[in-house]
């Protein structure tokens, strides 16, 4: 498992720096003179839970200049995009599928990740139940390399859980929370290092 | 969930207070004179990591004497035991299964679980990979109110897991460690906080 941060500046690089990987968000800040590193690159619109309202090509655009000068290891793409973006970025994709309404039933959701077109698939949905969790976690049982997990305060501990069950990324904040659920970078490390499962 | 704790000596029993339900187990320590409360009774035998050495009989004469004199909630009897053992106790029953060797495949746990005459399986195996703790893991989703986990200190992590998913009992340790990975009490509460999965 890595630990990624998600940063919104610059200046949030420093406190997160025991992280394994930075997912630096456009939509929330300014990356222009970030220093050579492992990142994420990452451009949310609104309606996935980001700050990015407007046209598509641009956001685009903006993307995969920022994906190229930092010489990104991932970038984030929403699931909905057409075939030919995809194709646009050197890195890795990571293909996301964002609701922040409920989660949808397996079926939904395996044929989502059953149909992905990048490196990995990342479903990240909000949580209301344990049944929620029950179909993340056969999810990540059934398809190795899927990033799951809910969203929300009351599932946070899902973040954690998801890793256990071979999610290969935990996403934490520095600073001021990114998402609701969220663990701080140092509370992350702490309860995996009192979890047995990292140094 | 509910933390229990194994105890093996009464004096064990302050240190344990915290917990939701106490463990006695009769094959450790004597417990005469242990104050009214809620229990679980077990009386484990050598081969499945306990240290009773002896007559079949004897061990579940002296398992019903003190299920009865506790007025024990729950008492756990291993999975191998006849039909009429089950009969001869007023309390839930929680049947168990240990392998202290390795985690059998899917099939083979699934069909202990469907096979069930107690109230609650329990199954608890040694892990030696991701691989197991899936299986386990896919066992809980699919079977409501089982109780498992993998033994080992590398994989005491999914004693919490497990819990999320539903597993009723987290199994901890006051004084000394009762089973390898267990969690010291107070240590399964701080993570338990941690994860905002307790108060």
């Amino acid at each position: 498992m890595r630990l990624v941060t998600t940063i919104s500046n610059i200046s949030e690089l420093e406190m997160a720096k025991k992280s394994d990987i930075i997912e630096l968000r456009l939509d929330l800040g300014n990356f222009e003179n970030v220093p050579p590193g492992k990142y994420i690159v990452t451009y949310r619109r609104k309606a996935d839970g980001g700050l990015y309202v407007g046209n598509e090509e641009e956001r685009i655009a903006k993307l995969r200049d920022n994906a190229k000068r930092v010489k990104a290891e991932f970038v984030d793409i929403e699931f909905d995009v057409e075939d030919s973006i995809l194709d646009l970025f050197d890195c890795d994709v990571i293909e996301s599928y964002h609701n922040f309404k409920e989660t949808p039933n397996y079926e939904f959701l395996k044929n989502l990740v059953e149909n992905k077109r990048g490196d990995h698939f990342k479903v990240a949905t909000m949580g209301r139940s344990i049944e929620d969790w029950k179909r993340i976690a056969k999810l990540l049982i059934e398809f190795d390399g899927t990033i799951a997990f809910l969203i929300g305060e009351k599932f946070k501990f899902t973040r954690i859980a998801a890793a256990m069950l071979g999610s290969p990324f935990i996403y934490c904040y520095v600073g001021s929370k990114k998402a609701p659920g969220q663990f701080e970078l140092e509370e992350a490390l702490k309860i995996l290092k009192k979890l047995g499962v990292r140094e």
